[in-house]
């Protein structure tokens, strides 16, 4: 008997995941095994690869299939009706989008990318002008092509292609309820915690022991090591599939904090990977419901547990044991002082929770104004100088810590960093929600038992796929719509009142 | 204006490069990093991409340019129509193989493969039978239709598939020769050696110590570092493309021999890809010429350079820096006839380069009685033994040393094992040509310097890509036909006379 078209379909996305799986392998070991003359013949492969997946999401025969099998979802069940929603809007995306612009964009970002590093080091915002200037006349034109084919604002298009859900509405409703409280909060917290001292931690921490100390953290929080890897690399991030799983680090000698909570942060998604619903992992309703949430599980490691009261406690023997640490900086207080110091910086990577915010609300204003023409890319130095006075009181020392730190815009991805800030939303009104379910939070996150923990994260959020839409999952994850009032609250609370160990 | 039918090919086998590549990097990062865990994601992502190589190798698209490409070859060339004919080869076996025998194949030697694995860990050849029996008629159909698809003999077509120009008659008559002389002299030199004695390493190295020590060595030979990676595996092998080429060895702590022989070997295969003609990297043309040359550079580094007096001479200082080597068993004389042991042994992969021949004598006979129906795989492991007491004057001690002791059957290579002894006469061919070529040849070995070595097989064979045939590139590099008399005179002389260096 033939396959029915919502089976066949499957198929063709059960391919699709193979060759995805075999795309995030390659970029994995150009990023950690790749010797550095190899650059080259690795970008073919991928383009190759991903050119095959584009050929498969724009194919007659896969539209065709589509057409038919919406025709017929009534026989469906409610998974598979999921899974046809979410293979459509792939489809949309895909189709909509000329190849003959896809390849112009991802030629133009690449050679964007190459100008906005030599320009960062140059310190000469002059250099990389011209490029962005290109990347966002194509970007313009993408949005305008996506969001007709999507019903959408252009700019929400975008930002539907990284986290469907997420409009404009609602991250500007997000951003109402922040401004309205946090800089006066960051003064506040700043004022309290200046007359309290911190002793810095002053030695250097060798990098097999900070591999220890990350190795027994995440064996404790269950990181899957039969199937996943952790690996030292120049910058933090995670790549594979829920199957084969590739998170990396990034050292410093001084700060063994940094790769503890890049660590932390890479296994959240690396958790959220794994705890996908298994008959679905090569379908795309056994994804990831978008960006948004996956930073929110990576928030919720690195910022919510890994500098909470609880997280503190439980790690303080662990860096007696494998550092050495003790003496008045290695004290309980002291570190979690460490751990929550609020300070305002210029730099978006290195800003703690309070400030975090404004550094998104910033490029948030601006990427979008530049896409809707009301800022022009010469300007934009200046515009960036400005509205750091205006939201942070401090003004870049220069290109390489202001305008240019960021290679998002290089790499032509706008509308991305407004989901950052989702997820912290998203992350602050789950902890709430989970510290109601699980009233004996704290003591177990001190034993160092994180069962509780990651098991409510994979019941409401890991095993839901990409099965509800973000207003359904937040719905019946915390029976709320998503709000940034849960955020606030919890900052208030940790860095305010001090009466909050998560 | 639109390209040439010769230039379009030229695109499509560009992006053939590009997934094959990817399909090697999956395959060593499988062997190499991937966790225990994840093999069955990666079968996935392999089989979907070789899928899709076969596909563009049956296109009727791909079918109608070589015919048009072909028409119009007057105006091509050299290179370009050797790449044709390439190109040609690839399609031709390809279109004759059904998906569908492709795919059962596939599925059968991977059950065959485990339930090999399984049979030689409880040394039960009965477990395995049944497997092999449903490989080897796969494998008979296999022949049998990439025969009439190639004008050959069954068993010659497999033997093209891996390493075209090289025929059974090729083989017959390299074992004639062979036959004639190496029993006898297995014995004399085994007689010889027996007087003299040896004297055993018998401490333990440190698996950091060993691999200083191939660093060293490869560093001067020219391994590629920049390009290239060696990582400790389960076994030694080559994977990757020219521009980023992953070699692997396996270590013992009690022998560090094998660690940098067998890096040594797959070196030679290293240097080959590295040596490719740049300008058809991507084209078939651009590729090692089969199989058997493969071997001959492998084969000319492990042995014929590696387990030479001048090699050994370059060798002993650096044993002496990394293992603190010192004392008798580490004199020049004793690490040579450590190296040049000759012992009757039931192994394969630990058989000597006098003894090694008689080991693939036995299976090239086996494997085409079993394809020709002359012999019943239940019967084979009589068969084994008989040949074994023949040729080796050995029984196996049990069927995991025995009958059982190669995966190549189970994974469905047949035609391949001779290639191993083609290679041999390669090399020794070339290195008799090569010492006529550079009578300085002992002294820079000895001093470590490989530079006229390496240019020489670079220039003969590396750089010839597919260009000629095997009996063509033979002619241009010695001047000869392919003969075992050359491997003869070098094994006589090297164990008999003891008058060879090289």
């Amino acid at each position: 008997m033939a396959l029915s078209p919502y089976k066949q379909l499957e198929l063709e996305w059960k391919r699709l995941h193979a060759l995805r799986g075999a795309v995030s392998l390659l970029r994995w070991d150009a990023a950690v095994m790749m010797p550095r003359g190899s650059a080259a013949g690795r970008g073919e492969q991928i383009a190759a690869l991903e050119t095959e997946c584009h050929a498969v999401l724009t194919s007659p025969k896969v539209s065709r299939l589509l057409e038919r099998a919406v025709a017929g979802q009534g026989s469906l069940e409610e998974w598979e009706i999921a899974n046809l929603r979410e293979m459509r809007r792939h489809c949309d995306h895909a189709i909509a989008m000329p190849v003959s612009l896809l390849n112009k964009l991802i030629r133009t970002s690449a050679t964007a990318e190459s100008a906005w590093s030599d320009a960062r080091q140059q310190n000469k915002f002059e250099l990389f002008a011209p490029h962005l200037e290109e990347v966002v006349r194509l970007v313009r034109e993408k949005a305008a092509l996506l969001g007709q084919a999507r019903s959408m604002d252009p700019y929400d298009a975008l930002v539907d292609e990284f986290s469907t859900g997420v409009s404009s509405e609602l991250i500007e409703n997000l951003f109402k309820t922040y401004s309205r409280r946090l800089p006066e909060l960051v003064r506040e917290v700043i004022a309290q915690q200046e007359a309290i001292p911190v002793l810095p931690l002053t030695g250097s921490y060798k990098a097999r022991q900070q591999r220890a100390l990350i190795n027994e953290v995440l064996r404790a929080i269950g990181f899957p090591f039969d199937r996943g890897r952790i690996d030292e690399a120049s910058h933090a991030f995670t790549e594979g599939i829920s199957g084969d799983i590739r998170i990396t680090y990034c050292l410093s000698r001084q700060d063994p904090f940094i790769a503890l909570l890049g660590a932390l942060h890479e296994t959240g998604h690396a958790l959220y990977d794994l705890g996908l619903p298994k008959p679905w992992l090569d379908q795309p309703v056994g994804q990831a419901r978008g960006i948004a949430l996956e930073e929110s599980q990576s928030l919720f490691l690195e910022m919510i547990l890994g500098r909470s009261r609880a997280f503190v406690r439980y790690l303080r023997p662990l860096l007696e044991k494998h550092f050495g640490g003790a003496g008045p900086e290695w004290s309980e207080d002291n570190l979690y002082r460490l751990l929550t110091r609020v300070r305002r910086s210029a730099i978006r990577v290195d800003a703690d929770e309070l400030t975090y915010p404004l550094h998104v609300m910033l490029r948030f204003d601006l990427e979008r104004r530049m896409l809707q023409g009301r800022l022009a890319v010469r300007d934009l130095r200046e515009a960036w100088n400005e509205e750091m006075r205006q939201r942070l009181d401090l003004v870049p020392v220069n290109d390489a810590e202001g305008v240019l730190q960021d290679a998002h815009w290089a790499s032509g991805s706008f509308g991305y960093f407004p989901l950052y800030m989702v997820g912290v939303a998203v992350a602050a009104q789950l902890a709430e929600q989970m510290r109601r379910d699980l009233p004996e939070f704290d003591d177990s996150v001190s034993r160092g038992d994180f069962v509780a923990v990651c098991g409510w994260l994979r019941d409401a959020i890991h095993a839901q796929g990409a099965r509800l839409s973000l207003t359904e999952l937040m719905d019946s994850a915390t029976r709320k719509p998503l709000t940034a009032t849960a955020a606030l609250r919890y900052l208030e609370r940790k860095y305010l009142d001090n009466s909050i160990s998560i």
